[in-house]
């Protein structure tokens, strides 16, 4: 890549960022502004700001009363450049550009799969052109059906008993972000002639692998191409970097928006920008062309347009991920490698954007927490999370660690370095279900049906700890291959027929991959081992008539475990009781290191996490009676939780359970939902400030 | 595979071909019947076939005088089921099924590549419909857009200075030949029954190899369903065993027809089909349902059918191949390996379609030519090769030890066994244009780019045969890697975006792919090196002008040596000398060795042929001068043969030299194309036929 300083740069400290090489992360270390200060500053919305949103709020009070969809594309195919410019209301909009021609339209994206669009579609009464169904039936195939033809008799068993659910393979995997603030300080044309020099970097042999990536690389630096012709529809050249604030806003804006026209990921997040924005605004103010008012204004807009993302989905996936959340996912704060911490004005207007457009679960703002962090930061976080409940903390000093200080977190909790990682979306494992299928030799408790390796099952009426340990293992071994296997077709297929090129053109040329699994019901599971070992379990079992898809009986299951007796108490994961929070933390070690043992598509690295923030609900629907006492149909808790009701020694202990749990054998993430009364900690805002760092404690 | 011996079987020798697996050759030696007869059985044309082919030849008349193309789809992209049914004269044929739903329509196939298509329309007056340009722009990527996503610069101006060329990277490889046969021994549903069992071959752990391969049969057994739907269309049911001739070559003749229907290779060859259905025709004579007359129609409306393939083609393609040959090529004869011949009467009515119908270079009647062949036969083809000049005869006793006796031709010359073999053609490499790039150290003598390696140009006024040898050596190296790793892409392109899936369902589940490469300019190679061994070769250089697209001199190449004085006389190839046969073979064998060292894809096995038996005029259009004293254009001599004239010896030198190149170092084919009045070799037939065995001197 030539070197070049461009006149845009005028103001910031030059370094390897400028010298030659995409660095973003040295931009920012070297020109941003850390602010100790306090919320005082911020300005309130202008007329124009609640103009607009006064028009987005009657546009969404609109979707709501039909029904939650108001408008769906049935015949553009979604692409960088499918639509025309479209508005809320222009001449105020300082920030402009939607997913289509108009605010709230859905598009049509049947990249992924073509049922899943033609649902999205009827199940809100619409249809997708019957053209558009031709086309992506005989000449394009999608994701899904690249998926569908490779699938094993035994994956598509595993998936209808749902021992692995929510796979990614009728969806948008998600978990890529873009480092979309490379839009803004370089400029597209830039980005693109780096692209080029990445290409000329595969040379011969030419393998498979290297063939690959010229092509990706190709498809990036179209999409580039797009991102231009993207922004020239709104009247912008992106080609060069940006020189105001509002420019530079503009620019990741159009990032961001290019990857939403191109994808309908699960989790399509924003990255960690308010810092490196702060950075322009700064300069614009240091020149004095712009006012906090301004300042705020763009952010206001900004903010709000990202609250417009929307995707066309079927009620299945509603139900699954409870409503549409898009995970437009915004990192806030934290502290960098160099002990200074990362605030900026600009991260205090972003949250500051919940009191002057109100309170909304998109983008999550998430900040990073860290002890560290100024006490007006802390404090203002606080403000802002009791009066919304919008906020989001995650642990910045067990993330920096191994990330650095230029990630952010993808969907809810998987964190990456921006433009450098990315993760394959993997969704989740049922231990819970892993168990029964260990007692039952691998026929599920609900069909009947052989889903599982065809080991012995468990005959004896009472459970013995170590009969049921050795057959778990055993059955997780299955469980992780199985596992791995499938997301191994649908990352390959995803790659093949439905590649972020945009957010992928946004990464470096060597990315690492994260191969992300995901485990559920882990409280379930320490429980009923611990019930098992400590209490006396007894197994009901009966017949089970296994029915084909009309429903006929066409065989019958012998002898299935379906319920348990449990009699006696035993020590309950939840309550700091070491005797069965051992059990929790030698089965995440346990599966994760049979994860590890697989072969992961693509070099992948592998990771799980333990996060099934709302997908719990679905999964204890699909989970048979567990030797914990849990009924047939009962939710399992969420994420790393105990399961409801059963931590009794408060919240400390409970903390502290989740808290022994090993993040480095669950890199993607460990969830709790932790729901507090403010009371029950104090009577003042700095003790609850002290608890919100729930997840420092898993230091 | 679930046994079963299907009732159509009845008559016929079980073995393992009945036996649970697909084995087209088990049949036909347990049940074949060799004919040691001469032609008087032979029917003459009925009054339906001499109707029907009065009407095509109207047809082919009409077409002719419209330029070439009767009609062409501009709107319905082929596939097996893009059209209704289309007939010539529906009561008269007995074998049905057109590409298209008219005779002589060409039908549309934008896979390989848009702008072939596009371009293929447009220079015959027609013009694609924009909707379809839209779809395989927008949505649907070609093997072309694929392969220059991936090709370096370094490879397009290969391509652009013609030191590789006829690459297929906008047209069909070809070079796969589907067992056709199989749809009529098993019929559709056994086939698939078969597939099914091989995709649950590929378990886990999922590599990209093994996924693909699933992929790869999901698309198969789709095409195996659409070969049904297609012979639905024509009122048959194929989904079973042919219980009668007529049926048995309708369901072969289906097989193939899905194949031009699919795909629009370079070659698509027929197999080795008359043995195979002879059987069926022996059975019926047997069962007295059939008689020599209407056998022979069966035959000839067969035949009249493969006579129909056309393909939309470029003028640029027509130029390179010398028209527009489909290279229908049917495989006749051969000896069996347990020492019978294979010619039945089956053979003799394939032969007899020449008078039938007339001569017509399609299909590409190939005669496996051995001394052991029965003399009826042997006297047959000699008869029909006089009245037609129509029949290519390849030498069965050189490819017999390599691929046993059911192999078949595809193209002109690759031997391949049918349904567990093919090639992934490679067009070839100028070794003629490589030897002026040995001496200009990889400056092109035409365009004065530098296009090979920057070796060190020869700078001495005379040539020295070991310095030239050196460079040579050098140069032949690079051009075996870039060559390789072109080939590399472009096959890699076309198994992602224009697979052969109907093809490869008619093979087995595990297929040898050869990874075919080809020289050009051998004998130019032999005599030029020769010249500077044996006489003197003073260099001429000049400064070469170097032009961009629009003809602006953009810089220029030094002394670039442009032509060649040669002071005093040297040995000729093709005289029998081996002081430049030697050469020649040498130069095989180190091209071979180059070409193995490569990182072939898909594990493909490297060979190479020496068989440009058209396109020699091209490649000669685009090499400079010579040091054997060709001028700059002149045509290089075609495949293996000596340059035009120089061959002083006599026939027997000039095939003397031909045979010492070794088919082990080119076993994809050598050809000599040897023309000869009959008068030359005697008086009668009986001497002619021994002679027409040339490539039996090869041994």
């Amino acid at each position: 890549m030539t070197k070049e300083f461009f006149e845009q740069w005028e103001g910031f400290t030059p370094g390897k960022w400028s010298d030659g090489e995409i660095n973003v992360r040295d931009f920012i270390q070297r020109n941003y502004t850390p602010y100790d200060g306090d919320e005082s500053f911020l300005a309130g919305p202008t007329d124009a700001t609640k103009k607009l949103w006064d028009e987005v709020m009657e546009l969404a009070k609109k979707e709501r009363e039909a029904g939650g969809v108001l408008d769906m594309d049935t015949k553009v195919v979604s692409s960088l450049v499918s639509h025309g410019a479209g508005y809320i209301d222009q001449p105020l909009e300082k920030i402009v550009g939607l997913q289509t021609d108009k605010p709230f339209k859905r598009a049509l994206m049947p990249y992924g799969g073509l049922r899943m669009a033609e649902k999205a579609c009827s199940d809100n009464g619409y249809k997708v052109d019957p053209e558009i169904s031709h086309i992506f039936t005989e000449y394009r195939k999608t994701h899904n059906a690249g998926v569908f033809d490779c699938y094993t008799p035994e994956m598509r068993a595993c998936r209808t008993n749902h021992i692995i659910t929510g796979l990614p393979d009728a969806y948008g995997r998600g978990r890529i972000i873009g480092d979309y603030r490379r839009v803004a300080l370089y400029g597209v044309d830039k980005l693109i002639e780096d692209k080029e020099d990445q290409k000329a970097f595969y040379t011969c042999p030419m393998t498979e692998e290297k063939i690959r990536a010229r092509e990706e690389i190709a498809e990036q630096i179209r999409a580039l191409q797009n991102l231009k012709k993207m922004a020239e529809i709104y009247g912008c050249d992106i080609s060069k970097p940006a020189t105001t604030a509002r420019e530079a806003v503009q620019a990741v804006y159009f990032g961001y928006l290019g990857a939403v026209k191109d994808q309908n990921g699960a989790a399509m997040s924003l990255g960690r920008t308010s810092t490196f924005l702060d950075i322009y605004f700064e300069r614009d103010f240091k020149l004095g062309r712009i006012t906090e008012v301004e300042a705020q204004e763009i952010i206001d807009h900004f903010i709000m347009k990202l609250r417009l993302v929307r995707f066309a989905r079927t009620p299945e996936y509603n139900a699954l991920f409870s409503g549409d959340p898009q995970w437009v996912t915004e990192s806030l704060g934290g502290i960098g490698i160099d002990g200074r911490h990362m605030v900026t004005k600009n991260s205090f207007r972003y949250l500051h954007t919940i009191e002057n457009l109100g309170t909304s679960p998109e983008p999550n703002l998430t900040v990073l927490w860290s002890p560290r962090l100024p006490a007006g930061w802390k404090k203002y976080c606080a403000k802002i999370s009791i009066i919304s409940s919008s906020i989001q903390y995650e642990n910045d000093e067990v993330m920096r660690v191994t990330h650095g200080d230029d990630y952010a977190i993808a969907c809810c909790v998987s964190s990456m370095r921006v433009g450098k990682e990315m993760q394959f979306f993997g969704a989740r494992a049922n231990l819970a279900k892993c168990l029964l299928y260990a007692i039952n030799g691998g026929v599920d408790e609900i069909s009947g049906v052989q889903v599982g390796a065809k080991y012995r099952p468990i005959t004896s009426e009472y459970l013995d700890y170590d009969e049921v340990m050795e057959r778990y293992d055993d059955m997780m071994t299955w469980l992780a291959e199985i596992y791995v296997n499938t997301l191994n077709i649908i990352h390959y297929m995803h790659d093949k027929y439905c590649y972020e090129s945009l957010q992928m053109a946004l990464h470096d040329r060597e990315v690492k991959r994260y191969f992300a699994t995901g485990i559920a019901g882990l409280s379930v599971v320490a429980d009923s081992l611990s019930a098992i070992k400590y209490a006396k379990v007894k197994v009901v079992r009966k017949d089970i008539e296994i029915k084909n898809k009309k429903g006929e009986v066409v065989s019958v299951a012998k002898n299935v475990a379906v319920d348990y007796i449990t009699e006696g108490d035993f020590p309950k994961y939840g309550n700091n009781d070491d005797r069965v929070d051992e059990i929790a933390v030698d089965i995440v070690k346990r599966f994760m290191q049979k994860v590890r043992q697989q072969q992961c598509y693509r070099h992948g690295v592998p990771t799980t996490s333990i996060l099934t923030i709302t997908s719990n609900v679905v999964y204890g629907k699909n989970t048979g009676s567990t030797p914990d006492g849990r009924k047939l149909g009962v939710p399992l808790a969420p994420g790393a939780n105990p399961m409801h009701g059963r931590d009794t020694h408060g919240a400390s202990a409970s903390l502290s359970s989740v808290s022994k749990l090993p993040f480095t054998e669950a890199q993607d993430g460990i969830s709790n939902t932790f729901s507090i009364i403010p009371d029950a900690l104090g009577k003042d805002d700095k003790v609850f400030m002290g608890d919100l760092d729930i997840e420092s404690l898993a230091k």
